[in-house]
């Protein structure tokens, strides 16, 4: 008999909850454990056992991976390096602008304690980004262009819908991304490679104001957010919480994408490669490709290997 | 100054005279040599040495990597075996039931020579087997899925138009694969994922009879050649060499192609994975595919890496 790999879910939000679901996809997979900031307050849907993250760092033995299921704001700037130093671990960090800085957080604990960490292992970054390598290496100075929500339901972006939450006057909301297709078209043809944020995607916002809010002056916060909304067309449609619950139930957390890259192997001859996800639950697919990243960490580290430069 | 990865072209057909063009996109590549058979038959365009294969063994040493762009059928089974013991190389082997065998033959000398030798570097087998393989990783249990020729021109199979060419009566020909896209969309709605061949592509001949030929004859004996053609609906055209003409100039080689794969991450939430390649130039987007392997091959070979379980 082949022992499991042991996983350690590290927080039971929607990513926590997915990793716990995509172990059972996994047959040589096994939770060991949840380990939460607040273990009296999560009951697993598997019945596995809760730590708090004191007694996961005292039986950190048990655990092969630990998967961080933390967000990036604040969660894994702290969780990350404090895991590090256990074990193994993998993680989906999506804050593009801080990606260096993080990774020297990380490696630096991991080298240390001989850890195999692997970040950012979600789909974007993670999968996206590998095919962005890809596309560059197989079709020399093509330019990929990533495209969201691509479907006709578009693409919950948590990040924007939390942006719009913080609005003055907002009780609810959801952000859906939208890409446009002609812009797609655009690239796909090579007709058009130079294209600003507003070209490729339309921002769709469902918002549940609170009582006596002026409706207006929250359309106008939205539209006007500096990063968030203001360099695209965006669309604000005020619903009640029970016509939000609908959208939630018909949408879920649906997410798709597309990276694209255009080139010409020769004057005139084109070349177009094209990498797509389309997920029904975000979080579930995110879970799996984690989960894969585990395995592959766990390898790596059984065969010594847990420095950068020992991946070459 | 950094030297340059010098490249040895052996074959200058269609994908030769590819991997030629292709080394002017990589500029960290040089073509050292063109090695034939024949050399004297053969005028490079860019003006290259030409050497015979005897030639090129006396002077292994002026090259990094050979690049094999001989057939599958009768050539690499050879060459092959020949040049993995002058140096490193990389081919696009692409008969999939003999793989295994292949890489036997290959291996062996390989490693007894300490070149590093990747083979079936194109684009199917190739980035596709590759993309398979990371499907079934990020979405485990999915299967994948390839259609050929989804665009209306179709893609060009060379293997195909051999087989018609062979048949008697006929004087030229071209068949292009076409996708049935209501199997496409049936597999990616999850809805009808038992298909066999004749369910997923159509082939489309034209055919150059000689004269006096019987045509009808020439139609069934196409229709009717296994594994070729009596798996699919084909059809056959008759045209003249002027019209043939006509046609290789509107499409050209081009080639497409799509790995699909669909799950569900749990009950009822489906995750779908898309690859997709479109190139107006088949044969020029394999060679710059097998010259992102070539500097690979290069580079592990440059780290004492040629035996398979040490690039583990």
């Amino acid at each position: 008999m082949v022992d499991k790999l042991k996983i350690g879910i590290v927080g039971y939000g929607n990513i926590g909850k997915a990793v716990e679901l995509a172990v059972q996809n996994n047959p040589d997979m096994v939770v060991e454990g949840i380990i939460t900031r607040r273990p009296e307050s999560v009951s697993p849907i598997s019945g596995v056992q809760v730590l708090s993250i004191q007694e996961a760092e005292k039986r950190k033995d048990c655990f092969d991976v630990f998967v961080l299921c933390g967000g990036s704001a604040t969660d894994l700037p702290k969780q990350g390096p404090f895991f590090a130093r256990l074990g193994n671990c993998v993680d989906s960090y999506d804050t593009h602008a801080n990606m260096y800085q993080y990774f020297d957080s990380i490696n630096k604990v991991a080298k240390e304690n001989k850890n195999t960490y692997v970040i950012s292992a979600g789909w974007d970054p993670g999968t996206f980004s590998m095919e962005r390598v890809f596309q560059n290496t197989f079709l020399p100075g093509a330019k990929p262009y990533t495209f969201y929500g691509l479907t006709p339901r578009g693409g919950l972006s948590m990040g924007h819908s939390d942006a719009v939450r913080r609005v003055e006057g907002v009780a609810n909301a959801r952000q859906y991304t939208h890409a446009n297709h002609e812009a797609i078209e655009g690239v796909r043809s090579g007709e058009n490679l130079d294209l600003i944020p507003r070209d490729m995607h339309w921002r769709e916002c469902f918002v549940v104001a609170k009582k006596g809010a002026d409706l207006n002056k929250i359309e106008q916060d939205i539209k006007t957010m500096p990063g968030y909304f203001a360099p695209y067309h965006t669309t604000v449609t005020f619903v009640s919480q029970e016509e939000l619950d609908e959208i939630d139930k018909k949408r879920g957390m649906c997410h798709d994408g597309l990276v694209l890259a255009v080139g010409e192997t020769s004057p005139g001859k084109w070349a177009v490669m094209e990498y797509k996800n389309q997920w029904d639950s975000n979080p579930e697919a995110t879970a799996n490709i984690m989960l894969a990243y585990a395995r592959a960490g766990y390898l790596l580290n059984k065969k010594g290997k847990f420095k950068l430069n020992e991946l070459d």
